[in-house]
């Protein structure tokens, strides 16, 4: 699992005077130059796990995969600058591929003010994968949002709805970069990042990376209406509310938020998208869930991870 | 064919401020913070076509994923400074794969000072497939060694020997880059390339890209003990010259060096490896060949280029 890999990874890669903060992140910090903080962050895409080619339009594969990576700068609250796209490409129909990838990305790094500097193509007798690499650099004189800042007490404030992205949002989804941008600057925050495996356990991992827990408050999740749809579409018996916390993929921020910042945030509403207050950190490890009618009791994470054998 | 692409790529992408190198180069250059000249490359390696995962460790799969990397870098005579690392990796054995493709690698971080910053590490039903990218930044006061800046007259000076690198210096090959960083320092070049796809492919990448021709002189070309054994081993009428013209995976440097500055730098011999002369950049565009049998003539450059249908 890739846990296990970071964990292994995490011993056995030195420490670097150059890296001011390595694995496990959502994206790393580095000093290079006068910037104090720049930040590095890559995701690769695989066709099959992040989507399905036969069934998309491949303009909307290469939106989406630069998109994966700008939310994981919105989670940094960094400022996107530049990136460079690897492609491994099948090799019938390569070249018309690679240009409606192109197609598809290059909006949106124009939107964002991205310089796309170069990139490396191959072609393959596998499926496509797609790889992008993003420099950035904290927009914020305090620094890059990092996952380990949460404190107990701290509110839980989320952006936006949850679940039932499979129906569209993972591929057209807004990444919140002006927005993390934007709270980093006129509030202080302590923690953050952007939810692509699920609620549940992307909360699960800003805790535990902050030695803390985190209380999860059930009436006050903002529930997506394709999670309402999804679950009505399945009638499997799972319940709009879970697929909210573990269907992932809905790139919205989780912050860990002081309560007197928070209060005054949600007052603000500064965003266009909905701010949440869903919650919070607490002293006792480990992720809860509680609402009016149970109480408070254990949350199982679920959600995605890479699976190996 | 990637060429194509990158055509298309270089009328659609903008021109960004930021952006003072693009497509087309061995790597980006970039304005970040007051590095003036950052330098970015990524390179994609596959199963199949870059190496067999049957036939080779993993650990020499992970060491050329990061040195064909570094080789970008020293063809810009670049200092590396930070990297990044995806896999995709077959689910079957994945962990153990991913934890040996590391093993391979991290130690050629090391004696490079680059900083493993970061990754994204996921499992598919596909092959393995690494990304790997860097950033660098200019070490000499000039900025970064580009393609396209040889001249008419300039020397065709090349690092090391070529030919049959198959047999194994495609995963056991040093990087240029002291090499490289000392040359630039120590020397005017007027560009600089890599050889990964071919010699004579790779030279007149720096020629077309200079907008001038380059003439090879065959008698001069340093031929590898590992070509000549390929073409005893083959036995199917290419000679060893030929394995050194078009193999690729050399990893060795060509440049474009004024004559003065490439007779001093010959004389000096300032590397552990040889400098060779072998010809030089000429006004009639193209590529040629001499040698003195059959005088100059037009040369095929052969060589390798990732096919699409």
């Amino acid at each position: 699992m890739e846990s296990e890999l970071i964990e292994h990874l995490r011993r056995r890669i030195p420490s670097h005077p150059r890296l001011r903060l390595g694995l496990g992140d959502d994206a790393a910090v580095l000093r290079m130059g006068d910037i104090d903080e720049c930040v590095m962050t890559v995701d690769l895409l695989t066709d099959g796990v992040d989507f399905e080619l036969g069934k998309v339009d491949p303009r909307r594969v290469g939106r989406k995969a630069l998109a994966v990576n700008l939310s994981d700068l919105a989670a940094m609250a960094a400022l996107p600058l530049a990136g460079v796209v690897a492609l491994a490409l099948p090799r019938r129909g390569g070249l018309d591929l690679a240009i409606a990838l192109y197609e598809g990305l290059l909006p949106l790094a124009e939107e964002y003010e991205l310089a796309i500097a170069g990139g490396d193509t191959n072609s393959w007798d596998g499926p496509l994968a797609i790889s992008i690499t993003l420099m950035g650099k904290s927009a914020a004189e305090d620094g890059a949002l990092r996952r380990d800042g949460a404190l107990p007490g701290d509110k839980i404030i989320v952006t936006g709805r949850f679940g039932g992205s499979i129906l569209s949002h993972q591929f057209d989804f807004d990444p919140r970069v002006r927005e993390a941008i934007l709270l980093n600057e006129r509030y202080r925050l302590h923690a953050g990042i952007d939810v692509s495996d699920g609620l549940a356990i992307d909360l699960a991992h800003i805790a535990k990376e902050s030695g803390c827990g985190a209380v999860l408050d059930l009436d006050a999740v903002p529930v997506a209406e394709d999670a309402k749809r999804l679950a009505v579409q399945l009638g499997d018996g799972r319940s709009a509310l879970e697929h909210a916390l573990g269907d992932g993929e809905d790139f919205e921020l989780i912050l860990a938020v002081p309560a007197d910042e928070a209060a005054r945030m949600l007052e603000d509403q500064p965003l266009d998208v909905l701010l949440t207050a869903v919650g919070e950190f607490a002293g006792e490890p480990g992720l809860w869930q509680t609402d009016s009618r149970k109480g408070k009791r254990r949350l199982e994470p679920g959600g995605w991870e890479h699976k190996f054998d």
